[in-house]
């Protein structure tokens, strides 16, 4: 497989074979006027697979996702925005099941073979009459996807979308994913949501293994502000109809697949450090050399975690010394006399700012990296084979008064 | 021992028997006129304990402390603001070693029995000329608290002293302690420094066991932006002046001995938290009814770090979603149907949030509370009987102003 054929594309809207989509306005917040209850479907029972999150509170519907993604089988998802169904007690879980059976009526399918996603203000109840008179006016269609990407939207600036296709042309696989950002929101808690449908054929424990390992590369390597919302949740449904025997380890599109689906992740991921509220910039930091993955990924996130460098980005300040101890503080092994660190951006070369000790360097070409809308930070450990790249936003005073300002 | 034996003075000028201390402008960083090299010293040799950074990249300072302090024993601490002496190479290791030299020869003592700490810019070289001829200009005297005090301020905005007294009248015992403050500075990194000078005679392994338990209830509680710095150091010089036999497990005053270290540490904590960069106030979580104390302090770390509880306080906003949130992210053990959350402030009886679920509340009452300078959350687990407190500070455009506006 050349590269070429697992680009993802950003606002795609192409749908693979047999999904369909669509979404309409519930008034889940009256104040509020967008797109906000979509249906995702697919035509055929699909293999499925998802991972939630670590938060020891978790929402309603991920509650009802996990019980319905029990035997690795799914064929539908509903999602809404405005209400994160989270902290709802027995009724959030009546609401969510209801949620389920409201689509699962509507697409003559089994309840238990839809999931579902809520995102936004945490303690409150969703509005079911409203959720239910939405359901009946959703058309799905196969261009629907974009509508959808918009109804799961909450403090997104954009909708995020990535299409990529893998495997031989006789045997071609594609694969569509949407996500909408992490990021603190006014009034409270935001979340992070992916869903990807592909047509691919797919033995369903290599299909989470291959989500697994996705979400490990992407959305557990991005950072907006540290925080592990009660819904994070990321969803894969493989409905097959490209035809051909089930993708397993020995498959030969096996390696295609896993890397188109990290691909797509990876490129939702970075789109929603790009969006992140009152972002700036993404900072991208690759650190190379380590012991282990776990130390190159650690090291790596904290980078990006770390305050200190967020300001020093945001400011275009080629503060290295933030940098080294954000490494020495993550836990992973490293020597300050080993350790080199540079400093780039795309269509700029950079400058290596320190190789055991501090170096002289051109202070004007750093900070004309910093300036980049993608600043790239090098980190070479000296000590293995290990890499591991992460992404984080600046911060800025906007993020603080946007999550600040808001009075409950 | 009644609590007020055991009260801190903020501003304590009281330096214990035999203790004498000073400082002067060596003109670490010239662009800055304060106070930047000061001396601590005891008249007779000390039992000495110290705690240091986590951070893998380690000062040279702080390399020289480990070094001196093998034995246990020290006499004096010689400390700098304005430079950190931090990532400086096998040059920074000498010149950490040659400030021990400089006050050993003043004081006439041995140079292992000098501790050496720096807090300032990472990564330049210390002036050491300029260093050598402040040491020469010290006046050491049993006022010269203060001036330390001021002399290992970088961006504290007032100096951090405490005071206490512990045991019986016949055999009591004084400790002064003087710490500097945390939050990421421009051009580089800030340190967390406190000594800590007591009369009393101890037992050095007792001392070392004292001294970890008062770090971890205070300095390992306190949050402002969740970055270790390579210099952190805490150290305690107790040169038994008071008389009496070693203070060890068995001891009568043990215990009081104990509570007086951890309730200095803690006030000192708390004025670094209150002083921090940028900030208008500070989070207290009280997290009571864990499994275990480690749960307990996990839970109420995380909530003072959460950024997005401290960006909902400073807004004032009774935003309970974002605090469960926090401790259901923290890694404790809990259950959102078995925990309580309550908010309030000195003088402010205070309003229960969430009670297993959303609770109605008088809002306006909890504006007013997340109004007062020390604003006091309360968590309760239900599942243990392990308590922990932690204090962060509220996050401000402020802060990301002086973290970003700089330029190296």
């Amino acid at each position: 497989m050349s590269r070429e054929d697992e680009s993802s594309t950003e606002g795609s809207v192409l749908l693979p074979r047999g999904f369909l989509a669509g979404a309409v306005r519930a008034g889940v917040r009256p104040d509020i006027d967008k797109l906000d209850v979509g249906i995702l479907y697919s035509q055929a029972p699909c293999t499925a697979a998802g991972v939630y999150t670590s938060n020891r509170v978790k929402a309603a519907p991920l509650l009802v996702c996990q019980e319905n993604l029990g035997e690795g089988r799914a064929q539908a998802v509903i999602a809404n925005s405005g209400c994160a169904n989270a902290a709802t007690g027995e009724q959030g879980l009546a609401d969510a099941r209801q949620m389920a059976e409201l689509a699962a009526a509507k697409l003559r399918i089994r309840p238990s073979d839809v999931l579902v996603a809520s995102t936004g203000v945490i303690g409150t109840l969703l509005p079911m009459k409203r959720i239910e008179d939405a359901v009946s006016r959703i058309e799905l269609s196969a261009a629907g996807g974009p509508d959808f990407a918009r109804a799961i939207m909450t403090t997104d600036t954009r909708p995020k979308c990535a299409g990529g296709h893998c495997g031989r042309q006789s045997e071609a696989y594609s694969l569509w994913a949407v996500a909408k950002g992490a990021g603190m929101i006014h009034p409270n808690m935001a979340t992070m949501l992916c869903f990807v449908a592909t047509d691919a054929p797919l033995a369903q424990h290599y299909l989470a293994a291959c989500l697994r390992e996705a979400v490990d590369a992407s959305f557990n390597m991005i950072d907006v502000d540290s925080d592990t919302s009660t819904n994070d949740t990321v969803i894969v449904l493989a409905n097959g109809l490209a035809g051909g025997g089930p993708i397993d380890d020995g498959h030969p599109a096996a390696g295609a697949f896993r890397s188109a689906l990290t691909d797509c992740c990876i490129h939702l991921a970075k789109a929603i450090v790009a969006d992140a509220e009152g972002a700036t910039k993404v900072i991208e930091c690759a650190v190379e050399g380590a012991d282990s993955l776990a130390d190159a990924r650690k090291a790596a996130r904290e980078v990006v975690r770390s305050l200190a460098v967020k300001t020093a980005v945001y400011g275009c300040d080629p503060n290295w010394g933030r940098i080294l101890a954000a490494v020495g503080n993550s836990g992973a092994a490293m020597s300050e006399e080993k350790a080199v660190i540079s400093i780039s951006a795309l269509g700029n070369g950079g400058v290596c700012v320190y190789r055991g000790a501090p170096l002289p360097f051109d202070a004007t070409q750093a900070r004309a990296c910093l300036g980049a809308p993608e600043v790239r930070i090098r980190v070479e450990l000296g000590l293995g084979d290990s890499a591991a790249t992460a992404w984080g936003s600046d911060i800025t005073e906007e993020y603080v008064r946007l999550n600040s300002a808001y009075t409950t």
